[in-house]
């Protein structure tokens, strides 16, 4: 059955949509659709141009035997900027301050929603960097690197920080903890990363670096190249992590428990992210 | 600017899909693209019938003054029968047996776009229930909770299985572990979940049903009304759960450590998502 241009439209859209960052052969929609592929690439270039229009990113078109389409979600700057205003709106309300100065952010990390959105952001700052996989460690970072890693179209790799790990042969180190300055343990299974992987470091919150470290010392471990590292929300000082280093979507500050009263603004992110899209320029 | 139909089909199909489950008010479009409201039904229903052929879902549209459009993904039987195959097959590579009688999944729950397919499946089995969050056990089952809450639209909400939960009061449960017969205790902040709450748990794997049951006791101090319960895979006995009771997608057995093998056949998901559309229809 021949489909008219615009339903082959809805159907091109949904499937680039699903299928983020990967490429797709022209000739899988030549042979789906029973179209010529002058009429395939027409549909692209109308995809292509409403993509661009809405800011949903952009439709790459490449040529040649290995040619096809990429779709990238890209945000713009202004949508990268509503992005964290709105993330730095929902921290303010409530009754977010706990006792020890940690900041109630389960809600925001249960929402499929607003991770998406904040996902996106933190994948569109490493989508131009070799990345074999999104690690993270439990169980607060893994909706973050899911969000990441779906964008990305890459496998997630949860470290874990009890000593549970039933998959063979594991890898364990200490790390002092940044907030409770107790010797702590997490642990990675052999074979869930390949040795020699390029990977993205993700976690929910940084106070202290303390995790951060640890897991940088276990991909040392793994011989795992740390192409970048990203959280949503950094707390006091970064401890022995350069800032320069990380991107994080906020800043939480002057946390004061007796007013249950703290600061958040803007992270270094917006900055990161123009920094990736200089890059990318310069390498084109 | 006045969108051509070609694009406004491209922009409303993007946002349709990425807004499952959610109602959309046709002047949400009509403002939107500056379009008469007869233009844009007409849009819809190009978009309606492509979802339809492509197998994709439903758009329901509902007049009225709280009128609007409804995205929701709906799996074909075939589809649906698809997936499980393909995640048997998956199930059945590599050396999947771990000491224990443990089976490794990591690197399937580490994979995005499996879980995505795996998270639809189930969302379908339940997305004409009412409900107001999926409820799981770190750390694997998040995940799964996670792929399954952004098709249904609704919060994930983490049980913990540690004591580090700092987010103020909390409920905590013994249990006894189904797989090591020890007691065990989880663990959820009070904030984290409204009295009288209606949830879909979900958890990776059901061995000895043991942490099933601690989180059914967990979200009666809740006064939660389980709605669901769904596994990706269940092993041995399911213990003191009725079967007909929950979901699962896959059933290991015949668990050898000496050989390493083990066998993987067809859960009861096919079942219960025909069960689901038959209670759907009767109540149409």
């Amino acid at each position: 059955m021949k489909h008219k241009r615009s339903e082959r439209i809805v159907m091109m859209t949904e499937y680039l949509l699903k299928n983020p960052n990967k490429l797709i052969p022209l000739t899988y929609f030549v042979n789906k659709f029973n179209q010529a592929k002058s009429s395939i690439s027409e549909d692209i270039y109308i995809i292509k141009t409403s993509f661009q229009d809405e800011n949903i990113g952009n439709v790459i078109t490449l040529s040649g035997v290995n040619g096809g389409v990429i779709f990238q979600p890209v945000l713009s700057d202004m949508s990268a900027k509503e992005i964290i205003l709105e993330f730095i709106n929902i921290l303010k309300e409530n009754n977010r301050l706990l006792a020890g100065g940690y900041i109630y952010l389960s809600d925001i990390i249960g929402n499929p929603n607003i991770m998406n959105k904040l996902g996106l952001l933190i994948a569109n700052i490493y989508q131009n960097n070799e990345i074999d996989a999104v690690v993270t460690v439990a169980s607060k970072g893994i909706p973050v690197a899911y969000a990441v890693a779906s964008v990305l179209n890459k496998p997630v790799v949860i470290i874990r920080r009890d000593n549970k790990v039933t998959e063979g042969t594991t890898v364990a180190v200490n790390f002092v903890s940044g907030s409770t300055r107790k010797i702590e343990t997490m642990i990675l299974a052999k074979r869930s990363l390949k040795e020699g992987s390029k990977v993205l470091l993700v976690d929910d919150f940084l106070r202290g670096g303390g995790v951060m470290t640890g897991m940088r010392t276990l991909m040392q471990e793994f011989k795992a190249e740390v192409v970048g590292m990203a959280v949503l929300a950094e707390c006091f000082d970064s401890g022995n992590i350069d800032s320069a280093e990380y991107t994080y979507l906020v800043r939480l500050s002057d946390i004061n428990e007796f007013t249950g009263k703290f600061k958040v603004e803007e992270g270094n992110a917006i900055n990161q992210l123009i920094k990736a899209r200089e890059v990318k320029l310069e390498n084109e």
